[in-house]
């Protein structure tokens, strides 16, 4: 019933994570009225996206296709001593935000789910006890995220990582009330640890 | 600091309405992670949505750029003298999916909002008195959106449509609770209207 052409993109918008008919049909109308212009640079940006990035292969970072690691890694200014280590490359991007570490990354690609079928072994983590080597690391900052998975991944790096070496400081983010979240909505395991850790005014 | 074809899809997508950067950035990390083909599908759609979608002159319904008018138009089935008047385009769909209606559609593309600087004369009101002459229509069911904007847009088609011809048969969709909602949760209008136009059992 509805233009062949119009269905296919609806159909191929859906395919984006949390898009449903519904809000793919909006796009796709959206997409219709706009400037022809407005689907062409998706179009482009899209068929071009595989072809023009990859994973480093030290940090697992995202990069140009034509680099052959991370700037992150690379940059002399960065101290290849301290580790931070996150489950996904764009949460590089939300710390590297802040504008604050300057030590090195190393992505893991995920986080132990035995629901989701991920074990330690798919996730990148000989990568990071060779670099820990490698690089005579100091330090390294377990931040994989806040969740059931990224606690037990956090437990399991800890555990590996001292067995390999136990003078290596291994460090978490801190746990804490969030900027602009009213006390009373904040949950108890959040508030409890911001009471815990406490700091002096 | 992400890489360039990872920012140009970030932006891209971010086009889309409704999706801020953080959405944008969720779908094309998405899209990096799934196969390529997923990618160019989306990719090939929506190159050629502009190509092969337009607006059939009659109706003002989406058909496929090879159609002259809009099958549910020419469809010889379908009751020429009755026209349902919608917004928007996926309107029709959504009615045709009831598969109860047997007339024919007319788009209005959009409806009257000053705010958004939306005037009568930027609508298909002048295409649709001429349908309703060429054709001999009895019946204009009006099935503008129950919004502010939807409202006034049906008010002035009346008025227009009965100043014009003073026999035809001027509709709206009913109004009353929608299946699955709680009588506790319904608004006032929409209760008010479901009383008054009760039905016998």
């Amino acid at each position: 019933m509805l233009p062949h052409a119009l269905e296919e993109v609806i159909e191929a918008l859906g395919m984006l994570p949390g898009v449903g008919s519904k809000t793919a049909e909006r796009y796709a109308y959206y997409l219709f009225k706009s400037n022809e212009k407005v689907s062409e640079s998706i179009a482009e940006a899209l068929s071009t996206l595989h072809k023009k990035v990859k994973s480093c292969p030290k940090t697992f970072a995202l990069i140009d296709v034509d680099e052959t690691v991370s700037p992150l890694y690379s940059d002399p200014t960065r101290d290849k001593t301290t580790i931070l280590v996150v489950e996904e490359p764009l949460d590089i991007y939300a710390i590297e935000q802040t504008k604050t570490y300057k030590g090195t990354y190393h992505v893991l690609g995920g986080a132990v789910s035995p629901i989701d079928g991920i074990t330690p072994e798919q996730l990148h983590i000989g990568e990071l006890i060779k670099r820990v080597n490698d690089d005579n690391a100091k330090e390294v900052i377990i931040a994989t995220n806040p969740s059931v998975e990224g606690e037990s991944t956090a437990l399991l790096l800890e555990k590996m990582l001292h067995e390999q070496n136990p003078n290596l400081k291994l460090t978490r983010l801190a746990r804490g009330l969030p900027l602009g979240v009213d006390l009373s909505y904040a949950d108890q395991i959040t508030l409890s640890a911001a009471l815990e850790n406490r700091t002096n005014l």
